[in-house]
């Protein structure tokens, strides 16, 4: 049997990795893309790369016919994609890549997006996307949240850690290197090749970066206090990517060995041997997430690093492994790609 | 039935590229890796992208038993290509990525080379690994020689034209653009980052480049009268993709109709529209090649432009099509991945 | 004596690029800045890099006075520039580094920029901005026209060669390959670095390119007969430089004598050894531009290579160049910085 | 009057860029270039960019003639560089570049360097390079030693607020993003295009990395006691530029007076408005160090942000610099080129 799906604001780096996984998923067919500026054009246009594949050429959300949909992939802005998915009907399930459904309190998103949220009752029905953590949820759920890339590849580094009180609580920094993908589509002057090549600064920072509200969901969720991560994403030279540099108070050995057991049977979350830290280039394309530990010479301090491929396991490789569970596909199917290197 | 493979000089970056794809086969079973310098080390530690699939450590070629292998890559160095090729046991396939048995011709292989071929006999039993050209041959052989990266692309620009008679056979220049991987992993300056970083230039120029030697011996074939283009490849900072630019005398529209026509039934060589160009990023590790033509403002000139991916359907991709071949495998099992872009 | 400078349009690269250029100069002082929509902005905060010089703020072009300028750099959009430069006060020297006032003809205006010229009569004043081959008339000039960074590269290959008749008028190929700093700080989608980066392609071909324009004229008028090239461009994932692959039919060792010859006592244009082809990252951030000669194997034929930096010797450098002889200041003042590699 | 200067090791990245810097000196003539494996070849050869100079061509350190030389820029490895300045004459200045004489003591240097330092004596009289703070004795000195770019990076950030005690000593975190040719022009496989563009990675982690040497020796010697900062680089795909982030427990506001009023008179330590982080984009090819300070949501942490370009101001520039205070020659000359942007 396969799986009817739609995706919503196809035009974006996010849609396209999702067909370019899809493509070779085998038990799922794409009926409806959509794209708001540039409907009426084929995806091969748009995006020259999937030109082989026989795909629905890009409508208006109006023009869909969500009746035969069994699944919806909304790649679409935030704020947008609240009023969308609460037009859907209710007998489709929905994996959201916006940070709408990111945040469970009303209260939490007003902080961090600056105004209420306009649909509370999904937002309180929404399940977070973090796979590894959340899946007997997500296998249940209609609404799935697609987390934040960069607060993916923060929460693989240190989840167990905070989970088990392997490090001080008060005291983590995150420097996180972020290539440019994670900006999508957009036509902003610090995204165009001409200012981006061959340099790197800091941005969103200062504790004001939106993935913030996710840290501090989760941590203090996890930890059943509140925690506060400092983090600091800066921009790439690079168009996939991420590594999270986590700065922690903690026993080395004691953490890689939590780390360890805690990912011994995800396939997809790959702990390198003590001592090792990871690349970006080595999970490019992929779903993997590559996952290391060292020590440092002043005692008690330890470093975690977490490499993740922003556009697969950071967005749309999640939003497919979440998609698997709540079709009950198994889990894997699509995301076995090796990474592309070089 | 799966068949078994082995790949000998596996740490360079075509053999990597080979195991990425055939992880992907579902037919295929890697059971030797060879390298020499690196021979004991876990594939994992010379390709960490690879370090999640259950591959055998590297060996020296010596330790390998051929007995029960069905086909070999051999992604050696060209001269220690052909002295290993001929020790291998006469039973086993193999599929040469080197440029040993590119040319049919021992004088040719001696002008090209500079020295005399150490295997005529196996040069004379080679047959030419483009496949969409060769085949009914390919499936039959024993030995496959791949082509060079950029001798595929050029083809693919020109085999019909030359064929069709569509073109001034005394009037084609060659321009291609060609990125570091083609030269390998190999310690050079010129291939350092911050050498090659934000320049490009002309290398292997004025009539010297040993592609030229299979554009003569397959152009002149088709043609049944020598031909000899100029062929100049520049090197680019980046990692993946040949665009070869083809500046030739004919119709344009023609040009385009017979390309249309020669390869409708062909799913991995896909013509565009009349009048789009393309563009090497949108075949990034797939083994797809986009070719597409233009007129100019000159009557009777045209351009013709073949953009792949110069280790996949330049040379890894090529391989593992033309192993499927001869192992009566689907021909495009393992090499439908759609291209990673961005 | 300082010259009193304003430079309009001073917040895209080229107004940058005169401002590190001039920093350097010594006997010119900017009193004006302008830029439209960032007017009232520092112009630190618009291009930090030059934060440390004592700027005048950015301000509208209606704000300056133009009384006691000497020389006014005109860095604007084409079109916009024949309008500003109509209402600038007579006694002010203008070198503009907009398209509007290369073409000498308004026909030919008309048929490149697709409609009429709005200042035919400055159109009849200017004086074409190739400094080596237009200096006496630039040392008169009050309007001096910067050349399309292309058109710059294509003709220091190629001047010398069509006046002495080295080579075949009717055959000549322009393979140009540049960086995306020539498209200037526009917001288009192909200009971000996730579409750039890693990949190549062609780009106003066809026979469309406006550059055109200025090759047929001046190549026409050396020959003392039409002139037609054949010149395409294509997008490199790089900053800054522009690589002019010259295909022509002529005898290489004569034309490498003609540009050195014609060469010999230019400080810019370096000829290099026979057989030695130019690379772009020479040039990088210079005033220089490099230029190569090769045979092929195919007797006849051969390939001039130039390399500049077009926001340099393509653009900024040679308007400040321009300036210097219109000034009378020695011409290579705040030019000789060496080239910025690796 | 014109110092003649010799520069050891010119075939190296620090080498040439003396070579550019000097070009534009006006004050100092090359009067030797030494190559060990490149001498005999002209520079030009090594460094195209440079070729435009009339330069001596390289020769054995062997061949040079001392007895007219005033200055000598030592850029050899580490190890040969003490040998080799044992064996120049007293009567000579030298500003080396390699790491034979940052660390004043021979404890430090064993420890950090693995083996005792060859020339005590030489090591005793050196003065350590970071210009801002040591210029009163580097004025004095017969030999300098050029300070770690990273090293340098991280003390403009902090040696204010280290001297000053704004800072917890016990909790100082660096992450340093640096561009790859502050590894030299050395042939080893993780500095390829092909292994380092679109990808980043941690090396020399695990409180590990030399330069960790400077840090203690410089900032103990500050604060009187022990300070051991944790210092973790990245390397990145681009070649010039380190942008060191430090996290540090402090007031931010007061971090930001106390560098500000540091730095007031310094004309390359340009320290930005409160809350503004630099780019090393913005420092390319010059002397200049651009520094920020941001606050954090978390009370009481703050961070301070360096970015040079490793290049200049963290090797050649500053050797300059001290050369010229070496030499009574006024500070800035040859370092005052803007940045080259884009």
């Amino acid at each position: 049997m396969t799986a009817k799906i739609a995706i919503l604001g196809a035009s974006g780096y996010t849609g396209a990795e999702l067909v370019r996984l899809i493509a070779t998923h085998g038990g799922m067919e794409i009926v409806a893309l959509t794209a708001d500026r540039k409907a009426g054009q084929a995806m091969g246009q748009v995006f020259p790369h999937l030109r082989h594949l026989g795909l629905p050429p890009l409508a208006r959300i109006e023009e869909v016919d969500f009746a035969g949909i069994d699944l919806v992939f909304c790649a679409l802005p935030h704020a947008t994609s609240q009023a969308v998915i609460a037009d859907l009907p209710r007998g489709v399930k929905i994996v959201d890549l916006s940070a709408d459904f990111r945040l469970r309190s009303p209260e939490d998103y007003e902080t961090w997006y600056g105004k209420p949220h306009g649909a509370q009752d999904l937002q309180a029905e929404a399940v977070y996307g973090l796979t590894e953590f959340y899946r007997e949820q997500i296998r249940a759920a209609r609404l799935v949240a697609g987390t934040g890339c960069n607060a993916a590849a923060g929460q693989y580094a240190l989840r167990p850690l905070v989970a088990g009180g392997l490090i001080d609580l008060d005291d983590i920094v995150l420097d996180l290197k972020c290539a440019v993908s994670g900006a999508g589509r957009s036509l902003k002057e610090p995204l165009l090749h001409a200012e981006l090549s061959e340099g790197y600064h800091a941005y969103g920072y200062g504790g004001t970066h939106r993935h913030l509200g996710e840290f501090d969901q989760e941590f203090s969720a996890l930890a059943g206090r509140p925690v506060h991560v400092q983090f600091t994403p800066h921009l790439m030279p690079a168009n996939r990517g991420i590594l999270a540099t986590a700065y922690v108070k903690g026993e080395a050995p004691a953490i890689h060995d939590t780390l360890s057991q805690a990912y011994r049977d995800e396939a997809f979350l790959q702990v390198l041997p003590f001592g090792e830290l990871p690349s970006t280039r080595h999970v490019r394309g992929s779903n993997f997430c590559h996952i290391g530990v060292s020590g440092d010479r002043v005692p008690g301090r330890a470093m975690v690093v977490a490499a993740l491929d922003n556009l697969t396991k950071g967005s749309s490789g999640q939003a497919l492994q979440n998609a698997n569970l709540m079709l009950h596909i198994p889990e894997h199917t699509g995301l076995t790609l090796a990474p592309c290197f070089p």
